[in-house]
């Protein structure tokens, strides 16, 4: 049997994590608001001007699912590591894929010293919530989120 | 009459944003969760290895304001800019000084040439909801905040 592999992203992973970026999209109703390229992600996940990092669940040398995240700030709690996106594409939910990834991310947080792991998640996304029930989280939904698109 | 000045902050601004931020922790009923520091916003701010960006408002030489942003992402949309804390001390509100700190960080999210300008607002904060209903801005409270919290 293969083994799922949980790894640091390359940029030529870029190409299978945007498709999965579009699948989420579509998931959450908005596909047509996913306008960033693979090439973007690459300038943006590395070198020295990098704002984010990656990881991949590779199965059978193809990609099969990632976690995004990044440097936020808390001015109660100091440097906090954000989690942007986390997907496991749709076939290969529930072998524990997911967790594999989270449990990642959240060892990486440890061992940066933040004051908090965060992400956000749509109140009607059933799945992701009980997902994250299983930790030991807060889950708030007193905010709003507020923007302003320039894209 | 004097004219408030908006400015960026400078390292020995951090004492009295700190102490606007613990103004702002204590109105959102959550004074003991802020334990950050000045000197630890001086280091998270300043040189090399920033993580935020600060502009203070500035008023008869005393620092009555401030707002603290950085670069997060989107996946879907690339690099977006982030309003992590925006505040007036509560004596000098309703003059305007809001809406010039708000309007500058705005401004830099323009110049950035970022995705998208986004904040949080508290479901119950009706003054900031209602400051924010003047800007063309999406609120959404269909989302609900995920985290585990380390200090």
């Amino acid at each position: 049997m293969t083994e799922t592999i949980i790894r640091e992203a390359k940029p030529e992973d870029m190409v299978a994590v945007h498709d999965l970026i579009h699948e989420l999209a579509v998931y959450e109703k908005a596909g047509e608001q996913h306008i960033n390229t693979a090439e973007q992600l690459v300038k943006d996940g590395f070198g020295a001007d990098k704002v984010f990092d990656c990881i991949v669940a590779e199965l059978n040398e193809k990609v099969v699912g990632f976690a995004l995240f990044y440097t936020s700030y808390s001015t109660w709690k100091g440097k906090c590591l954000y989690l942007e996106d986390f997907l496991v594409t749709e076939k290969l939910r529930g072998k524990g894929i997911g967790k594999k990834l989270f449990d990642e991310v959240l060892e990486i947080a440890k061992s940066r010293d933040v004051g908090r792991f965060e992400w956000q998640v749509l109140d009607w996304n059933e799945p992701a919530l009980n997902f994250y029930k299983k930790y030991d989280a807060t889950l708030d939904g007193e905010w709003i989120n507020g923007k302003i698109e320039f894209k």
